[in-house]
C-alpha cells in the first residue's frame, strides 16, 4: 500500500503533479522542493490507510506508551526538526526550540490523560427494579474514538500547533487515526515530524499509518470531504476557517468542526490601574504585542487605555518600547503584505492616528522581508461597530483605544465578538473589577487578570477556545480537556460483563475514576 | 413587556394573525384555537425577554430549587395537562400519566445535577514558577451558561420531549434561559406545561420569562436565525432537523444544532437466539414496535433474523403478535397519511412481501382516523444501498431482513447509517456475540444485549443520541449528561481569589467535585 512507504519518496513518484516547495520568509526563495501536492486519489488512499489502524490505536496502555515514544522521537530529532522549522518560519532558535518541548510535553501530557482514563466518562448504573418512575436498566455508559481525524496544520507554530500538534496529540490520545494537512509555509517540517510521529508508532507496534500527512490546498477540501473522516481539527484564519467549516457541516453526513479561527483578545486598562503601573503595563504591552513578531492567536490587538494624563502615560511607555522593538520576518511573504496593507489600511479610517509607524524594514542583516513593529491610537468614540479595528490585523501592530467612561467600554466590548481571551488590568479592590472580570468572561475563553495572554500553558485547566469566531465550537484546543472532542458517548444496557470493555465492568480498572450508582469513585 | 402576561391572553389580542388549533388526532376536528403564530416581532421580543432573565438564573441554589418547583407545578396541574395531551395526542391517558412522572421526574434528576456541580467541570491549577517546560500561571476552569437556548419539541412526547421536556429541563439546569417553539400537533399542551414552569419561576423568585413559548413553523426559522440564540434543542424528523441545522451553521455567527433526527433502531437476532427463545423474541419484537402505536424515536425498524427455520418460528411468533396487535390514531392526520404511503411503498420494492398488511382502520370505536400495524418481510441480498427499507417509516412497521451468513448482517449494517440505539439477540456464550456488540456499538450510541428499545430509562449512564442522522452531535438529550451541551468552559488566569466565583475559590464549596493540580476531588 502506497502510504506505508517513506513520505519523502513520493516526489519522486508522481513528477508530474503539483511541486511543493520550502521556501525562505527571510528572501522569498525556495530552499527545496519537498513534496508534490496529493491528488484526490493519494487523500483517499491516505483516508483509507489511517481508517485501517483504528483497531491498532484501541488499546490504551499501548497507545500512551506510544504517545511517550513519539515525544522521545520529535526530542532525538530535535536539532534536525528545529533547524528545518527555522528555515522555513523564521522564528528563530530559541523560540523554536522552546516549541518542540511544548510539543513533546503535550505528547507526554495525553499520555498521562490516557492512563488516568477520567475522559472515558464511565458511568455505571446498575439495574433497579424499584427505581421510580420506571425500573432502570443495567446502563453502563463510556466514550469510544469518534473515527479518522482530519487535522489542519497551523503557520504560526509549526511544531505545537501543526502535524506534531495538539490536534493530532489529543485525537491519537483519544484512539482516533489522523490525516494531517501540512501547512505550505513549513512542508519539510511536517514531513519531518510526520515520520518522527510514524517512526514511534512502529516502535510500540502500532501500524506506522496511525498518522499520514497529506500537502495541498485542494488535499485539504478532498479530505473534508471524505465519508471516512469522522471530525477536523483547524487552527487558521476566519476565511480559511470558516470555507472548511462550510465544508464539514454541509457534507451528506455533516461532522464536528473544531476550528480555532481568529481573535482580536481585547485588554481592559483601568484608569486605577494606570495611574498605579502605568510603565509596567506600557513595556508590557510592547513585548507581547510583538512576541514572535506578533504573530500568536493570543496577540493584544485592542486595547481600551482611559483618556487622560495616567492613560498618556501607559502610551508614552508603550511607544517608547514599541519604538525600539526588534524588526523580522513574518511568516511567508503573503502575510507580510497582508499585514502591511492591513496597518496601513486601518491607519486611512477616521479618527485613527499612527502612534509608531509599522512597515518594510531591509536595513535588517540577511533578512530582505523583514518589518518593524508599530501601533494605532484612536478615540472609543471612533470605533463604530463593523470597523476594521475590531478585526484582527496578524502581525506586530496593536491598537490602543483610548475611552472616556465605562459606557464607552462596555460598547466597544459588546461589538468586538467572540475571543480566546480578554484581559484585565485594574487593581483588585476597585470596585468595577469584579464586575469587569465577569463581562470579559462573556466574550473570551480564558480571562486573565493582569499579565499578558501571549503564551498558552499546556495545563489541565487551560481553555484555548472562545465564542465564535475566536472558535466554531464550546472546546478547547490546548490542554487535556481537548481530547473530549475526538470521543462519543455509547452506553450499554444489559450487556454480560464478559461482554463489555474491561473498563465498565464491576471490577474495573484500578484507579479508574468512574461514576457508579450515582456516586463519583476515584 | 408583552411577554410577561398570561400566555394565553395573546390570542385575543392579536387575532388578525394565522390561528393556532388544537386538532383531535382521532377525527382530525378542531377542538380549539389555543393563540395565534408568533411574528418575527413576537420571537424577537420572546428571545429579549429570556435573555433579560440570564442574571436571575445564576444562582446555583436557586436554580436547583426552581426544577424541583416546575416538578411539583407539573404534577399539581397534572390532570389538566394530561386530558389536553390526550385530546391532542391520542396516546392515551395511562401512557401519559407515565410521562408526566418521567417528565418532573426529570426536572428533578436535572435539579440535583446542578446542587451536586460536578458538570462545572472545575479544574484548578495553582501557581508552578518551576513548572516545566515552562512556568504556570494560576489558573481555573469552569463552565458557563451559553446563553439563551431555542427548543423545538417533538411530536410524539408532548410532556417529555417537549416545552416541559429534557431539553428544557437540560438548558434550565445550566442556567440558559429557553425560547420554546410547541409543537403544531398540542398547543394547548404545549401552553399548560409552559404556564407551569412560568409559575414555577415566579414561585422560586426568578423572572417567568426564563422560559417562553412560541407557536408557528415560521416562528422557529426566526428563532435559529436571532442573534441572541445561543444553541438550539430539536427533536423531530430528518428534513425538518435538517433544514434547521443547516440554518444554524449557515449564521454569520454559528451556533450549536442538537438535534435528534430520526433512527432506524436495527436488530440482530442470532441464530442461537432464535433456536432458544424464538416465541419471546417474536413476541417482545411485535410489543415494542407497536409500543405508542409505532411512534418511538428508538422503535425497532429493521430486525435482521436469520433465514431457515429458527427464523421461521421468530416470525411465526411476531406475526402471531402482530395481528392481534390494537388499532389506534397516530399523532396527526399527516403522519397517518405517511405512515400508509410508506408502508405501502415499501412493499412494493421488489423482494419485499407483506407479512401482516398494516392500514386504515376506521373499525375502531371513536376513532375514524386509526390505522393497524403490520410488518414486512425481505431477505438480506434485497436490502441494497439507498432503499427506502434503510429509512425510518414513523408509526407502527417493521421490516425483517432474512440473512444468510455473518456477511450479510455486515453488509446491511454498513448500509444502515447512524442509530440512537441497536440491540443484540444472541446467546452470551457464543463466540460472535462479543464481536457483535462491538460492531453495534459502531452504528449506535446505545447498544442492547436482549430486551427491547423502546423505553429509554431517565439515568446518569443513559445516552440518547448516536451517529447522525440520529443526532447532529456527540452528545445526549437524555440523562444527567445532557446538561453539557449548554454550557462552555472559560479559564481565569491569576485571578485574585475575592474576584473569582465561589466555586473556583481554593476554599471552594462543600462536596463539589473538582480537579486541583492533577488530581481529582470529590
Amino acid at each position: 500500500m502506497e502510504q506505508s512507504r517513506p513520505l519523502r519518496q513520493r516526489a519522486e513518484q508522481a513528477v508530474n503533479t503539483v511541486p511543493v516547495w520550502s521556501v525562505d520568509p527571510r528572501t522569498g526563495e525556495q530552499i527545496e522542493q519537498v513534496t508534490v501536492e496529493a491528488t484526490g486519489a493519494d487523500v483517499d488512499r491516505a483516508v483509507r490507510a489511517a481508517a485501517g489502524t483504528r483497531q491498532s490505536l484501541a488499546d490504551r496502555a499501548r497507545r500512551a506508551e506510544f504517545l511517550r515514544a513519539v515525544a522521545a522521537e520529535l526530542e532525538s530529532d530535535g536539532e534536525r526538526i528545529i533547524a528545518a522549522a527555522d528555515r522555513e518560519s523564521a522564528l528563530g532558535v530559541p523560540r523554536l526550540t522552546g516549541e518542540l518541548a511544548r510539543t513533546a510535553y503535550q505528547f507526554r501530557a495525553f499520555a498521562d490523560v490516557v492512563d488516568e482514563g477520567a475522559y472515558l466518562d464511565v458511568i455505571i448504573d446498575h439495574a433497579d427494579p424499584q427505581a421510580k418512575p420506571v425500573p432502570r436498566p443495567d446502563l453502563r455508559r463510556w466514550k469510544t474514538p469518534l473515527g479518522v481525524v482530519a487535522v489542519f496544520a497551523a503557520s504560526n507554530f509549526p511544531l505545537a500547533f501543526s502535524v506534531s500538534g495538539g490536534d493530532t496529540a489529543s485525537a491519537l490520545a483519544a484512539g482516533c487515526p489522523v490525516v494531517a494537512k501540512a501547512h505550505p509555509d513549513h512542508p519539510a517540517t511536517s514531513e519531518l515530524t510526520g515520520a518522527a510521529i510514524r517512526r514511534a508508532a512502529v516502535a510500540s507496534g502500532l501500524d506506522e499509518d496511525v498518522l499520514v500527512v497529506v500537502h495541498g490546498r485542494q488535499a485539504g477540501v478532498d479530505l473534508v470531504r471524505h465519508p471516512e473522516i469522522a471530525g477536523v481539527g483547524f487552527t487558521g484564519s476566519v476565511a480559511g476557517g470558516r470555507f472548511l467549516f462550510d465544508l464539514a457541516v454541509s457534507r451528506e453526513q455533516p461532522i464536528p468542526f473544531y476550528g480555532e479561527l481568529g481573535s482580536l483578545n481585547p485588554v481592559v486598562v483601568t484608569e486605577a490601574a494606570a495611574s498605579a503601573r502605568a510603565k509596567e503595563i506600557g513595556t508590557g504591552l510592547a513585548g507581547s504585542f510583538t512576541l514572535g513578531m506578533g504573530q500568536f492567536c493570543t496577540k493584544p490587538g485592542l486595547v481600551l487605555v482611559p483618556a487622560g494624563p495616567a492613560g498618556d502615560e501607559v502610551e508614552a511607555a508603550l511607544a517608547a518600547a514599541a519604538g525600539e522593538a526588534a524588526s523580522g520576518a513574518l511568516l511567508d511573504p503573503r502575510m507580510r503584505e497582508a499585514f502591511l496593507a492591513g496597518f496601513a489600511e486601518r491607519a486611512e479610517l477616521a479618527g485613527v492616528s499612527v502612534a509608531v509607524e509599522a512597515g518594510a524594514d531591509d536595513g535588517v542583516d540577511g533578512v530582505p522581508l523583514a518589518v518593524r513593529p508599530g501601533y494605532l491610537r484612536v478615540a472609543a468614540a471612533d470605533v463604530g461597530d463593523g470597523s476594521a479595528l475590531l478585526e484582527e490585523c496578524f502581525g506586530p501592530v496593536t491598537v490602543i483605544v483610548r475611552y472616556e467612561d465605562a459606557a464607552e467600554v462596555e460598547r466597544v466590548l459588546a461589538a468586538v465578538g467572540g475571543n480566546l481571551t480578554a484581559t484585565l488590568h485594574a487593581e483588585a479592590d476597585e470596585p468595577a473589577a469584579r464586575e469587569l472580570l465577569e463581562r470579559l468572561a462573556g466574550v473570551a475563553g480564558r480571562v486573565l487578570f493582569g499579565g499578558w495572554p501571549t503564551g498558552v500553558a499546556v495545563a489541565a485547566g487551560m481553555n484555548h477556545g472562545g465564542p465564535y469566531p475566536s472558535s466554531t465550537s464550546t472546546s478547547t484546543s490546548v490542554g487535556a480537556t481537548a481530547i473530549e472532542r475526538w470521543v462519543r458517548p455509547v452506553a450499554f444496557q444489559n450487556a454480560p460483563e464478559a461482554l463489555l470493555p474491561v473498563e465498565l465492568r464491576d471490577a474495573g480498572v484500578a484507579g479508574l475514576p468512574r461514576r457508579v450508582d450515582g456516586v463519583l469513585h476515584i
